[in-house]
């Protein structure tokens, strides 16, 4: 049996941060019942440049696609009293409620934690907002990047000296989505022990901090406020990309012993040099270092040099695009992806990030189009095909 | 009562990945023991690059500082016959086992999940590898900035057209732990309601992948390979970083409302112009857009053009840098900086990303010293001191 079957989740989230953790429950088992406007649903489901009218979903994004699966969408109007007397019933029922509405919005729909936690004693109850519940900036709307840029990360990202970059992908937002997991699985655990649930906590601006938490150490200690380097860190020498004939290539010296080895593998005569041999003065020689070791990177492919490091336990990598690392036979082998039928397609998508030897995840189902299941869901909570009607006459599915 | 109160930790972890999430454990209550090599421990000890003598844990760096409080050092020489025993009996009573060595190591060195768990069928058995445990590159050494090159994220991040960039925090080691916390609690849950441990895996290869989900999925849904756009995306205008007269802020007019009020807010005449409308005219005319924004965010300060644009309910913020981000003073509202007094100073730290309503972290104790516990550890699971000289004497400490 998987880990979370029998519980239910009320899952009022959008987007990124709030999609990515009740994925996850859903993932282990959880009957995750996704409420979504019924005009238009999900914001997420129309992210996306080309034509995404042969997607599964009713022609859902790539980012609804892979953060949406295992999910039932129920579509509801909560700006009804009708929609929200559904929800209601939902909220009573549920073992888990996730949102990231701004602060102050869902209290005034009548989903408060206060209010919920009163009929159903047991809810854990998820908040993900941008800047926290309290404070001057409670209120600010917030995304990816806006947090990625408040948080400081983006000053450390990019060309040493040029303008600031974005990390591509929203790892804030999905950082903090794992956040919000790991703190419901404790919440869970508190449950099973008390039978009492509680009020659980995060925030873009929290996931943020904890990803910046050395480099904030290191400013409260010693004052150092870090710039970007490239590909490059401060710490050691080499640790950074190098061109290749094909690409490029990350070469790791953290220690004088690896360094050795790196030398020794692609050149001793010209980088076994007595000023590289230590940590100090590979970083003191940092720019003839660098610019001697791309020149002997250059005359090799991407996969031949990253061969001869590894060979040489040297940590090395290749840098590949999107296309190469999708395909990874290794993200394969270790059933990182997984491959699933709906809607008579064959569709893949990034399993899991952790594995439990005694409770798989359940078999993957396709995500839901738009309000696809309202009458399952209302029928499994108990209304009657008249009252069905009754509600959608009072305007609850929009 | 914390959550964790009463739990054992065997925690073998070094560098980022592990200690991030045993750190994690132990703020939650847990008994965290860190069992470290006496001649130097762990790696992180001794990261950075100025003058650390004055740090807390005997001049640990930064990095060691921000993921290391809340436990006990016990210096082991797991190479010593008697330094593989007391680790067995820890072993043999811990809760949970977290471990980063690569795949092979940990059963070479006696500590395998099938040797522990016959012995102690509630271990909740916790492996963080680079590549996975099985597969071509099982054995392969990894990092943080191997695995941002290998997943793609590298190829995704810096300028347009030029040379890949590091996300400048190790956002991939940060994430794996994250989901290692996620899959103990998990665990944990398991356990609490059937008695039975299980084996709990991640990977910087499973991490990378989680981050990179949605354009993974979009590579196999439409076969688009993504690249780098500096701070900018591909999906909507203006959504990047602007030059303002002090600096950089983050602007984004996602939507044809939040761009409407943008360019009122900022300058009608020039920005409300028919073509820029809608999405689609946003995404035609980038750059001529971001060229006219940034002529008109240049002439704010970043502070002030952020308070405009937040009026305005347009999502903006700051590009700050590591120092001002860490004097933030809405995460110090939140909560989110703990400070605390350790060996006669005031450190402050970061603290978990998620807050539980019920059950709050334990008061925070500073980073131990290298094998600075070692002898109350050693009595706690109950060598007397003769016993402990014999140790000693044996090699046990190193």
């Amino acid at each position: 049996m998987s880990l979370l079957a029998g519980m239910l989740v009320a899952d009022f989230t959008r987007v990124f941060s709030g999609p990515a953790a009740t994925q996850l429950l859903a993932d282990y088992g959880a009957d995750v019942v996704k409420i979504e406007d019924p005009r238009a649903g999900d914001d997420a489901r129309v992210f996306g440049l080309g034509d995404n009218s042969a997607h599964p979903a009713g022609g859902a994004s790539a980012s609804f696609v892979a953060l949406n699966r295992n999910k039932r969408s129920l579509g509801l109007d909560l700006k009804s009293d009708a929609g929200r007397a559904v929800a209601l019933r939902i909220c009573a029922r549920a073992d888990v409620l996730v949102h990231n509405f701004r602060p102050g919005v869902i209290e005034r729909l009548g989903f408060g934690y206060d209010a919920l936690s009163a009929a159903n004693p047991g809810l854990v109850y998820c908040e993900i907002s941008g800047y926290g519940r309290q404070g001057p900036l409670a209120a600010r709307g917030a995304n990816d990047i806006a947090l990625q840029a408040h948080s400081g990360l983006m000053s450390i990202t990019g060309e040493a000296g040029g303008a600031p970059v974005r990390c591509g992908s929203a790892v804030v937002d999905l950082h903090c989505g794992m956040s919000a997991v790991a703190g419901i699985f404790a919440a869970l655990l508190h449950r099973e022990r008390t039978g009492k649930g509680q009020r659980v906590e995060t925030s873009l601006l929290a996931a943020g901090a904890n990803l910046m938490t050395y480099f904030y150490q290191e400013y409260w200690l010693d004052g150092t406020v870090p710039r970007a380097m490239g590909s490059a860190n401060a710490l050691t020498v080499p640790n950074q990309a190098f061109p290749t004939a094909d690409g490029a290539a990350i070469i790791i010296g953290s220690n004088d012993e690896m360094w050795l080895r790196c030398a020794r593998t692609l050149d001793a005569a010209a980088l076994d040099q007595p000023e590289f041999r230590s940590v100090e003065g590979r970083r003191a020689n940092r720019v003839r270092l660098v610019e001697l070791l791309s020149g002997i990177t250059r005359r090799h492919s991407t996969d031949a040099l990253v061969a001869m490091l590894d060979a040489a336990k040297v940590v090395a990598a290749p840098v590949r695009d999107v296309g190469r690392a999708a395909e990874d036979p290794q993200l394969h082998a270790i059933g990182q992806v997984t491959e699933y039928e709906a809607e008579g397609r064959t569709l893949k998508s990034v399993a899991p990030p952790f594995r439990l030897g005694a409770a798989p995840p359940v078999p993957p189902r396709g995500p839901p189009a738009l309000a696809a299941d309202t009458d399952p869901v209302l029928r499994q909570f108990g209304y009657a095909p008249d009252e069905i009607a009754a509600l959608r006459a009072a305007g609850a599915f929009g």
